[in-house]
């Protein structure tokens, strides 16, 4: 039977041991059966392309190691800000579009508005339209989700398995409770056949 | 002839004033012949729903406004980041990964790699491994990209089209000239048939 091959989303890849943490995620694949896939799998040929070239090269690689993958895990960490990595949020857009099951998980349990408010230094108020906004007068989302509405809705529409826990501070990108957990439910998911009816 | 529609992405939906802004998109797009189709077009119903109903619903509206369409422009512009919002960049994947022609815009000029280092203030440093990395020891992409390289490899591997503006400061959501040039990019291209090539 051919194995099921989960693709790995999450900025862990900018770690400095992201290499080692793929090998410990994919240890966890395995202890549910499952193929895990690292978006740092395929060495990119660095020879004679400008940086650029490089960055794009990377781009068409792990769009392909979607399309080579039957599950999503999304590490949907806030990264850099009070969302998600960007990069992440494309490549789960990327794989629900085409009908790979999605599943996520976050490292960081405060509420997406309160990550917000805080990342903007408190700069906030309400408008007269009822709604919390920022000094650019652009709002902020207070619909009770995780992140972006977008993306919990992707994940929702796919699995309705988005797994929030708190990490320990120190292991925001490297705390895997979550990961299994998604995996676990992967696996329930399979089992009851699930994954061939939604 | 079906007209060909353009789904409208981009952060300008969180602006007190988006309605507005949808509708003077629109309007450049009427002016290329084009149909625009702004993320607030389809008005959802909000009675009998909880906070995180409506959330989940817009999501949904939202994915099918996009496979509705023909084109996407997607403003890039970062926000509350150094990035691109996160639903945006959901949205270009989800609409590049079901064939949608996509084409981009941001209204800051400054290069990725400058902003990531503003954004951390400047807590940086070149690592032995030659990167340069935050206080977490993840690096900060440096292949000169507009942003996130799944962002930019999205936009090259569908229409190559990603204008680089630097709008008025006081005008970073609004500024319509990069996406005017989108506009009439895909204008030329359907012209010469490229649409229906790459």
């Amino acid at each position: 039977m051919k194995p099921i091959r989960v693709y790995l989303a999450g900025p862990e890849v900018f770690l400095i041991n992201a290499k080692e943490i793929g090998e410990q995620k994919k240890a966890v694949c395995n202890k549910y059966g499952f193929e895990g896939v690292f978006p740092l799998d395929n060495e990119v040929d660095t020879k004679n392309k400008s940086p650029k070239e490089l960055g794009l090269c990377i781009s068409e690689v792990n769009e392909d190691l979607i399309k080579s993958c039957d599950l999503v895990v999304a590490n949907l960490t806030p990264f850099r800000s009070p969302s998600a990595d960007v990069g992440t949020a494309y490549e789960i857009g990327f794989a629900h579009a085409i009908g790979k099951k999605v599943f996520a998980y976050t490292n960081i349990a405060a509420p997406f508005t309160e990550r917000t408010v805080k990342a903007l230094g408190g700069k906030v108020k309400r408008d007269s339209d009822g709604k919390l906004r920022d000094t650019q007068g652009m709002f902020i989302e207070e619909v009770e989700l995780t992140d972006n509405l977008m993306l919990d809705g992707c994940i929702h529409a796919s699995t309705k398995r988005l797994v929030v826990e708190e990490a320990p501070a120190d292991q925001l990108f490297t705390y895997l409770g979550g990961f299994e957990k998604c995996l676990s439910a992967a696996r329930e998911m399979i089992k009851s056949g699930l994954n061939n009816k939604s």
